[in-house]
């Protein structure tokens, strides 16, 4: 078993006046904070308040860049071309880059948000944009998805470093990727059994597909998601199962 | 009379299929370009190909920063909170930093655009605002605006630079303030009297407000719109008629 | 004390993925809901759900217009053209009007929100920029408002029916207007406290105001907020203690 | 040879400060307007401003409806829900209406645009979704759109009445469809050849397809952009073109 491993989650993704899940407490048991960049949540000043809670915390932030669909959440396909993605998400990350130097922290990590987190899975122009983007502004910045993805292999390409995740509470096909949102079951509710799943994801590098296929997974980091209801219950259980199993939580290096 | 001025101009105001001015013939002609920053117009392809561009002409790229209001071009008036305007600022400018790094260039310097510009000659919780957001990101990014604006006490206080502009093609009141845009007479509009009151200006560090007295400016860099019917025309005459006195056109130091 | 008096409140005031209030619990409880129109929150979906939630309860549908500002929810003032003005509350309007007729029911009157709300108790030009885009849509809808405004003013002198609002749950200035949410103790929290106030304002026509003088105020319709925490018990409280008076609550005639 | 043809074009495309196209000169020309609803442009002083001249030509107005996407002009395929498109397309019908009313017409049909006309002659549930949306609103309104689309047979199954156009300056694919903007040679530009074109479909119900095929095609409207360079002109000739072959313009029955 891995002596440490990565806690990731979504934050800062209210906007304006309203508000989603519990930054606070997620920041208070995450490694890795993914700040979202304005397009499908956070207004700046709820950024800027995100980032320097993190920073007090201890808690490094990465850029969770989307497509710009505020109404959507980003959880919408959109058919972008290449050119205006590159530039949305070099954008983004800029924005956020801003934010965090004002907040003395720094953008370590860019992390694709949603609809477009699961299109570069397998979408190669969109892939290759989201990658071209974050070498455009950092080639130092490495990038957080999935195993296996367009996205890891067109990263790979441009010389950026990847990070494999695996979902605490998301439901996986056979094929690795997840089960969208809009299917039953795609989210996972019970802290316990999240837990002991992630613990055996890290133990193993396997997961159990919904047909009941085992699936190899690769885990760098673990995401947790902030805004379900329960979310901090589910990052709690997941820290103390794998602190329980010798597993300590710090950031991917 | 001076040896050299810097002339400055709005650019990337256009939005999606939207567009707005003459961007490549004004970047023959300038010598700093105060981008948009998305806020009030500026969509990030349209910002990249912007410093892109900028960059291959060597003009410098300052950000042009905004109330986000789309709608209203930025022209209107917003009873914002300071905490939320100096977020808004500091993502601004940031974005336009991931922008112009892209584009292998950098932002040099900060702008104000519009009623934003207009409310912090005189409001000095939105002007102490906006210079805090400027620090915040970069204290050695020097901000351009209006001599004697509560604006320019309240950045000096935070220790930026200040760069004193005047403006090429808008009428001034008495008290050395621009006639609002929706008075008449605001704009001017014959590119012969614009190059000469330009000279003027250069020359005396004197211009003549609507009311006929004769008003004190600063000049360190003269703006021409970029927006304005015949905008390209106005700012080659200017560009003429300060060379045919002397005076050539470099970016400020 | 009066037979029955009109409770209303703010509804459909989330927008995609946030939620805000509990409308669900709200739309039992008053007899005009005032619904976001998409300027300050309020996604056509929502809208829908909660114009068809709504008239299944019987409950009628006002239109809350508002500025253009989704990142403010509406709360600051903007100085917008009363041409722009008129054509923004006319859109709104008609956009309600369509979600409502697909859902059942119909636009029953106008409600200003926030600062627009705010801005027109005293600002000329907005206020007849906002009754005379009311009476381009529909002269017969009345709105809903602060008596004693030049909204009202106005609104009559284009022929529109007024109808004056009392606020349950907050602070009032002597000259009869709301103390800004920006001051401490604008909004008041205690249930019982407010249902005591209410029932005041009901049977006297009075209301004791920051400064501790009595306020004489015009009760058509009690407005209780449906984003406060508390919201559902204080409507409650204040249904339940004017019932336990002797007043029935029915939407204004 | 049909004695009489309605001419159609986009209008109330600018947004704000932007302005696309000669509204003006294109209301002088065509007989039925698809004037935008917000949702890809068309800011509501706009819209108004248009229907008041359209009232004043006698040019019936059209709801031209849309994706929310500003940034891209609502030329990108979004993958909503056909819930939240049914809201949207409700919304802007309504806020349309409203529009119309206050400028003293009406909305008599509706006409899908960009990104949603295309997908929708195909993708069934996006295509249910919008004549739901349409039933909605007002099952007396007619769509415009493309003879043999999926969007015309949800449309009939909801007892919509259909009116099938032809584009004046697309080029068409084999099977009928339009060839994308994306691809090369998808728009049109001589006038002439645009006009000669048009009489031909007009007399023959036939149109020749990129691959050089003949294509049968229903005409019970033509449509003309408003926003390509030369459109005036090219409306001009398309209606010369039409009178020269004995076919009158006037809006469908």
């Amino acid at each position: 078993m891995a002596a440490s491993v990565d806690l990731n989650a979504d934050l800062g993704e209210g906007f304006g006046a309203w508000k989603l899940g519990d930054d606070e407490a997620m920041l208070g048991l995450v490694t890795s904070a993914n700040v979202a960049c304005g397009f499908h949540a956070g207004d700046p000043a709820l950024l800027l308040q995100t980032c320097r809670e993190a920073a007090a915390r201890g808690v490094r932030v990465g850029a969770q860049v989307s497509y710009r669909d505020l109404a959507g959440f980003g959880r919408r396909f959109i058919d972008v071309t290449p050119e205006d993605l590159t530039a949305d998400v070099i954008y983004q990350i800029g924005a956020l880059q801003g934010i965090a130097q004002a907040a003395g922290t720094a953008v370590t990590y860019v992390k694709p948000h949603g609809a477009l987190y699961n299109t570069i899975v397998r979408h190669r122009e969109q892939a290759e944009a989201v990658a071209a983007a974050v070498r455009a502004v950092d080639a130092g910045l490495p990038v957080l998805g999935l195993s296996g993805s367009v996205f890891f292999e067109q990263a790979r390409q441009l010389g950026l470093r990847t990070v494999a995740e695996a979902f605490a509470d998301r439901a996986y096909q056979a094929d690795g990727t997840l089960v969208s949102r809009r299917e039953p079951g795609a989210v996972l509710h019970d802290p316990v059994a999240i837990a002991e799943r992630v613990a055996t994801m890290v133990t193993t590098g396997r997961v159990i597909a919904v047909d009941g296929t085992t699936v190899p997974i690769v885990v760098e980091s673990i995401c947790v998601h902030g805004d379900s209801p329960g979310a901090v219950q589910i990052a709690a259980a997941v820290r103390d199962r794998l602190r329980a199993g010798g597993t300590e939580l710090s950031p991917f290096s």
